[in-house]
């Protein structure tokens, strides 16, 4: 869907001649009160389910929750998957052409923020007509865009399900990404963001960054037992510091490899910081009960027991903010091993988790 | 100290012609029974207490903990340190030249392992005349050092005391090392580790890696207590994804900045591989306990509950072995907020639990 007119952004800036690339699952019926918008994560897109033509397996990255008969059930739903302003997957990012001067946006892509992609998501709702929606939905920094939908736009949902997700970062959430991001931008490839002039990649800083990333995402437990101290090519240590020595390096090696030939760094930079900077309390604050005033929506929220990167704990404040507020809340804090990744993993408490309550919503349209 | 033979390491390789740099505290006693070795981890050095002449404060990594009246009473013991081999304080490391070509070892300077650092702190305690010693003490990867003399040498020492340790490195902390190596080695002014030829450091690599290392040693309360959200330039963001916006930043980066000049890549890797090599039970088929049965001393272990480093659970693993050997074994796991860091720091039950461990061993000198 392309956007002509400007749209101004919380940095003050504004950006026009954008398109936001999307994709629907399921059909819209007749007073268009069957939507679930759902806002994705770090890395990952629009492409939520479903295999495209000729495909045998689905690359959706939440296909085992959204489909026909699944948790999210399409025969029910129409579900919307939209990409985010500034991604590398589709919609309008740094790699494109900025409009008023015909060259690469590079390193002078706006600045964004969750509040920001709220509000672009809402400007393509309107375009398909779509008032209220029965739900947002979201994982991780997906879960802070339904949490602020419910702030921007109280009236335009009935709930939210916010998944492994947080009200803000904490310092070591921002410790990492920062990390991460110096990696990038000191890699002298990256060419102070305008590297596509250059013909390269800076894929050493983007391997860096994935590789802290992956470790974030994973439980101790699971990597222990996942990978543990095994060798790659043992029984015997190589004596070398530089070759892989253990199975652990080996995968996360692969892992930023692979990351570093789709991911644009410029990219990697924006969202990063739209996870910082995300913090509806702060203008009350740090106040979160007073920030969630103002939502109206249902909360349906979800953490794992081993997530470390957005902890239980970050929900249960949520949860304690929304019922200060006399909000209806639904929480299932589920056992699993898998850290802050379980989100995107098939646990059968997670996903029957879900279909309950989004059993309960399809109820509520038929009501 | 400078030790002209050559020395078989466990590689296989030989290193010769290498010097020792060490200093001592307090007063060597008669018999040569008052020894209290302590070895360092990563980021230290021999100077271990005390201040040098003309300085009006002690930059002694541990003088909060050694020195007349202290924990470790330097009016009673005599006191060790000593630099690692392969370090960049003074012992000879990557930076030196190889005696068989007279050039800089570079990246040809051998891999070591914690076993190795044991057998030459074992021939300094020979040139001192030392047979058996009061203690051998030290924290995270000196601790492992301390755990690995009782096993190499089990007749040289009666206590060990092992803080803040793990009797090998999991899955999780082998990933931030690997991280850190590879930003290291992929940073282009690294040379393959023969950056010296070439007058430059690889101080990217480093910066991340140090970040990388910070996040680890702070615990996720005292992130958040020292550094929390707060903005350095406050009150308002910049929307800027490379400038600096929050504290936790500006303080890693100038954290990163700091290390970088000091300290040398070779040595950062050969020591983040050594904390990754030690397995004491590897070949004891992962037992602890079948791998402790040969030590002899005494055992005090000390932890600390925020530190997600080497948690509490890594020390209790030590303990259960050694009881399960029937060994002499005190365990303090101390509650304090500051992480793996709390190790270096004033924490009085710490010093206190310390303090009452030593003075028990003074007391069977003079028994």
């Amino acid at each position: 869907m392309h956007f002509s007119d400007a749209l101004l952004l919380q940095s003050g800036k504004s950006i026009r001649d954008y398109t936001l690339a999307f994709e629907t699952y399921g059909t819209l019926n007749a007073d268009k009160s069957n939507v679930i918008l759902v806002c994705h994560a770090l890395n990952a897109s629009h492409h939520v389910a479903g295999v495209y033509e000729g495909q045998a397996k689905s690359e959706g990255w939440w296909d085992n929750m959204i489909g026909p008969g699944k948790s999210v059930d399409t025969n029910k739903f129409f579900v919307i998957g939209v990409n985010n302003l500034g991604s590398c997957f589709g919609s309008t990012g740094p790699m494109h052409a900025n409009p008023d001067t015909g060259e690469i946006y590079g390193s002078s892509f706006p600045v964004l923020t969750v509040e920001d992609w709220v509000n672009v998501q809402a400007l393509l709702l309107d375009r398909l007509g779509v008032q209220q929606m029965a739900a947002v939905l979201g994982g991780s920094l997906g879960g802070m865009q339904a949490l602020s939908w419910t702030l921007q736009y109280p009236e335009r949902m009935r709930h939210a399900v916010v998944v492994a997700s947080a009200p803000n970062l904490n310092a070591e959430n921002i410790a990492f990404n920062e990390v991460a991001r110096r990696a990038i931008v000191t890699d002298p490839d990256f060419h102070g963001g305008d590297f596509y002039a250059h013909n390269v990649v800076p894929e050493r800083g983007l391997r860096i960054a994935r590789m802290i990333g992956h470790i974030t995402y994973l439980s101790d437990d699971v990597m222990n037992q996942k990978f543990g101290r095994e060798l790659r090519d043992g029984p015997n240590i190589k004596f070398t510091t530089q070759d892989v020595e253990f199975q652990i390096e080996s995968y996360l090696r692969y892992q930023g490899d692979k990351f570093s030939r789709y991911f644009d760094a410029n990219t990697y930079l924006l969202i990063t910081r739209a996870l910082d900077y995300f913090d509806p309390a702060k203008k009350y604050g740090g106040k979160l009960s007073d920030a969630l005033a103002r939502s109206m929506a249902k909360f349906f929220l979800v953490s794992f027991t081993t997530d470390w990167r957005f902890a239980p704990n970050r929900s249960r404040e949520m949860v304690q903010a929304l019922l200060q507020n006399g909000r209806a809340v639904s929480y299932a804090e589920i056992d699993a091993p898998h850290g802050h990744d379980a989100f995107l993993l098939d646990d059968p408490r997670y996903l029957g988790a879900m279909r309950a309550y989004f059993e309960g919503i399809a109820k509520e349209l038929t009501a």
